[in-house]
């Protein structure tokens, strides 16, 4: 959600052919036999125009036809998908299916929609988020959707990723952008496993003099999601000062809310603390936080 | 649509267990990679009273919603596929790539629909109807949908039909059954691939004298789909005639139309052709045609 409203906000400041994103696989799963890539999917519905005001997810009013028809056959479900959502998920199988990259099919996806942006997946191999939980190992949208993130997390892991390999274009638009910003988004589970595939933690670290990270924090908590529990089952403060930790040597720059910064400390190394509201309520929060963001990473004297 | 006709008025004549359908798979085809095999679908919501009146499949009050998004990928299709019957399509694409049989698949389907009467597809291996026409060799749904049946018809074939085995039951549902009905159906295009796996052509030989088939001509005219110019294509006449003829040694009795018997006219070893209103334009005939067929089918004395 965090990082969808920060992209509204860059859309409307910058070109979209000036724009790429990379993006998260780690949720990606499996349900009825198509291939679903939540992640990819918010990022492109956000920049075509069709995602929902709040929702992070699907389409805005699609309806819901073809999942009561699905219960039918594999009985109630916790995994909701639109009709014409699903439209997206059966190409996307389907392209898969007949030897395509997922960087393939999500270009194709994205010409169909009108999407200008580059849209990145950080890898074209299998990698899953996995939650180690006191109950076992859960897969990503079993934890956060089915179960509502409510599981004690004992560790994140990212399967498939030391074998993986950064998608075509991900180094590249890494190391040779204008600025790089990490979206306010849960470092485990969003962020994590971008950097996990090989290759992308270093483009970053040297492309950090132009990065700047969003805290997905305000005042301790976090807009939506498991953020919190999450930091606190891994015995982490839920304080932006777990940012500073995180992103060391990565990012020049970590924006946090106002009165923040105090939290955030800073060690050697740390990045730069900047306070300004990361609260995207609206889109005119969005676009300047967009702006500030941009000119924090294009200032070049960090 | 004559079977699915026939098959409402048995259904309403006979109990549901007691019914065993055997269906073409010929015309089975994918579409934006999902698994479809139009003639047991029809079948199945027949039986399970999701049919549309008149129309000759998907499901009644369907929406297109779906088809409608796909298009943005695909391009304005020529196949239509309502969003209800789309997860039909969707769990069988799900459950053959999972390794289940077209019969598996047909069972879960029917059990989820509550379909209690038998479905059968013929074979479980893939058969694949190809028209052959003066532009070259087209796949069934190419021929009968996107070009509405109007290429001359130069032959029919049966791909795969030669290495084909009977799905589970299919051979011991015809030799023991009280009756066989042979359904007012294309003689090439529907009950010719059900034919053509080798097997079903010997027990429906063994179950003859308990078996009728119902012409599809009605005063040589077919009440929908190409079956007439198919005929003046191959060089044969739209009457009875050719049925006598296709039938000989498969079934004991034709029935056809009031008027159409002198038209089937009657060779050494033909069925004994029977005149009977066949008509179906409501349940009332069509409950009268099932019990007269069945009656026939009976009889033994045939």
């Amino acid at each position: 959600v965090g990082a969808a409203r920060l992209l509204r906000g860059l859309a409307d400041v910058v070109d979209h052919r000036d724009l790429t994103v990379i993006v998260n696989t780690g949720d990606d799963d499996e349900f009825y036999g198509l291939q679903i890539s939540p992640d990819i999917d918010t990022i492109l519905y956000t920049l075509a125009g069709l995602a929902p005001r709040s929702r992070g997810w699907g389409i805005r009013g699609d309806s819901y036809r073809v999942l009561g028809a699905l219960q039918r056959f594999y009985g109630k479900g916790w995994f909701a998908l639109g009709d014409e959502d699903l439209a997206t998920h059966v190409f996307r199988t389907h392209a898969l299916r007949d030897g395509k990259s997922l960087s393939a099919c999500t270009r194709a996806i994205a010409d169909a929609l009108g999407v200008r942006a580059r849209v990145l997946p950080a890898t074209d191999d299998r990698v899953r988020t996995v939650i180690d939980t006191p109950r076992g190992v859960l897969a990503f949208q079993d934890y956060l959707v089915r179960r509502r993130g409510r599981p004690r997390v004992l560790g994140v892991r990212y399967q498939g990723a030391r074998r993986a390999r950064p998608a075509p274009g991900v180094l590249a638009a890494i190391e040779r952008a204008d600025a790089v910003i990490v979206a306010p988004s849960n470092p485990f589970v969003s962020v994590g496993p971008i950097l996990a595939v090989p290759g992308v933690r270093a483009a970053l670290r040297r492309a950090r003099k132009r990065a700047v990270a969003v805290s997905p924090l305000i005042g301790g908590r976090a807009v939506k999601g498991p953020l919190v529990s999450m930091l606190r089952s891994l015995g982490m403060p839920a304080s932006s000062a777990v940012f500073t930790r995180l992103y060391r040597g990565l990012v020049a720059a970590l924006i946090v809310a106002p009165g923040d910064a105090a939290a955030a400390g800073r060690g050697r190394g740390d990045p730069r603390v900047l306070e300004h509201d990361i609260l995207l309520s609206s889109p005119a929060p969005a676009r300047r936080l967009a702006r500030f963001a941009l000119a924090t990473a294009l200032d070049g004297a960090l």
